[in-house]
């Protein structure tokens, strides 16, 4: 049996690769089987991570498992979809054991955190890259889309803005700071935390939905093209944390959260009718804005300027696009 | 808009791509959705190519984009799930149009012949590789696996071996012969003609099946193991193409047959009593042995002895594991 053999027997045995609802064959032949309840439909999403673009060679590879399993787990939360199961698919330049015990902690840590099954994969040599595929279900024409957001609706994020963006520097080692704000925001950065309750409450209220790994202004701008809507942000409800204002201060630390990306925190519009349920529900549910006729997005001030950035660019770890 | 971006773009824009049975939410939001009958469940499996593994860096880019997506759909025939659609993770270390043109053309053509769809996935920068996911249906309770397999049974393959893993010469450059051996050979490496239509109609006729990739003898192994029985197989009944035995002779393609792997014919166990309707409707089923009580896989001359390999390795493409 070849070392790579070995990885995948590794994986079969962890715990979240152990049998489970939903999963009627799992990791050790051609193909896995799922089965997707009557009336629901099947949520599916895959992320590539690749080392020296999307995270440093060097980093920590219990964080890695973490944060690869969390991004993707993101985009179900995003569709209102409860989480099934995972596959994944390693590259490897070489076999390390103690990587790999550290990667699979990580990785399962996130797995059952979000109940996801490992079902399946592939592991191979060659440049370090993490290719993961997310399954997860939910009720058929109950998925929340990008497409749907009316004038009238207000707009709105499941929390504080700008810490993953924000966390960049440290993660490239550019910048330090006191420990207790930079473990903050390093945590946000490795273990994003995929708004799935959030995503399923959401379902038959919000018109449109989605994560937030682009920033805020670019992904707003997603939801504007797709629902055919103009987004008006008005620039000081932008919920942000203590650990990003005590970091960055009050505008390096809004251009973070405007344009930093990595957040995996949950934009979508609601009928204002709908908001009470949400937050009497306990939800966390900030509205940083509304929902008119148009296109685009614009970011006023508090006395109704338009203050919208020329560029909304936003940088993950190197990657260019 | 970067150019990763106008990647996804064209990617949307592929036949294959377009909305279809199935397919409720293609391309272009955080998550697909599928929509599963009910009382089917979903197949699901994940290959990764990685370049310089397990292709040439320098190889023709329609007939890896074929290749890539061959050697997965393949994998839904061994479970006998009809195909459904499928999610490209494409890592590029640079945006070339003529190459990516030729990529997506081979994929395309491969996507139509096999009724697969592209759902979504993810376009990045890096060391070239490529991962696919495959979605296929099946009747619950009815997929093909590993384990099911009876002494008594007749152990069939689906067509000519060692034809994908004579050509890995001619892939490297190793080895040339008379044009219309090798064209013949590397045909049957860069596409893989997944055997659906075969693995369907064993659905209640097989009591196991897989599609050969690393090679017959290997593979076997994987039944004999996952079914707890023991495989002979009849040297003389292996079935081999006249492009394999012209280029390389009786025993070196013999070689090629039970070691070489890549070959993506289905290898499969039968009651004697299922035999006669599946080749009176035409289907390729070739016996070459039995499934007897034990453990293992043994192959046996035309007097019965004993002649299995010591060696049972196969190689893909550089690959070690």
């Amino acid at each position: 049996m070849g070392e790579f053999e070995l990885i995948r027997n590794y994986f079969a045995a962890a715990p979240c690769a152990q049998p489970g609802e939903g999963v009627a064959l799992g990791i050790g032949d051609d193909c896995a089987l799922l089965s997707v309840p009557a009336g629901e439909q099947l949520a599916v999403s895959t992320d590539t991570l690749v080392a020296g673009v999307h995270f440093p060679d060097a980093c920590d590879p219990f964080l890695l498992g973490q944060r690869a399993l969390g991004v993707s787990a993101s985009d179900l939360a995003a569709m209102g979809a409860k989480p099934l199961a995972f596959t994944l698919a390693l590259t490897l330049p070489e076999v390390s054991a103690a990587w790999l015990e550290a990667f699979a902690r990580g990785l399962n840590l996130m797995a059952q955190g979000c109940s996801l099954r490992l079902i399946g994969g592939d592991t191979t040599r060659g440049p370090l890259s993490i290719t993961v595929t997310v399954f997860g279900t939910v009720p058929a024409g109950m998925a929340l889309t990008r497409a749907g957001a009316r004038p009238g609706d207000l707009l709105c994020v499941g929390g504080a803005l700008g810490d993953g963006g924000g966390a960049l520097p440290l993660v490239l080692n550019q910048r330090s700071s006191e420990a207790s704000t930079t473990q903050a925001l390093l945590a946000r950065y490795w273990s994003p935390q995929p708004q799935l309750a959030l995503g399923q409450a959401l379902r038959g209220n919000a018109t449109s939905a989605l994560d937030i790994s682009d920033g805020l202004l670019a992904d707003c701008g997603h939801i504007a093209l797709a629902s055919g809507v103009r987004l008006l942000i008005e620039r000081d409800r932008i919920p942000m944390s203590d650990a990003l204002l005590g970091f960055f201060g009050r505008d390096e630390g809004l251009n973070a959260a405007l344009s930093g990306g990595d957040d995996y925190v949950l934009a979508f519009t609601l009928p204002p009718s709908r908001l009470d349920s949400l937050t009497s529900a306990g939800l966390p549910v900030s509205v940083i804005g509304q929902v008119v006729a148009g296109q685009g997005v614009v970011l006023l001030d508090d006395l109704g300027q338009d203050v919208t950035p020329l560029t909304r660019g936003y940088q993950h770890f190197r990657e260019t696009r």
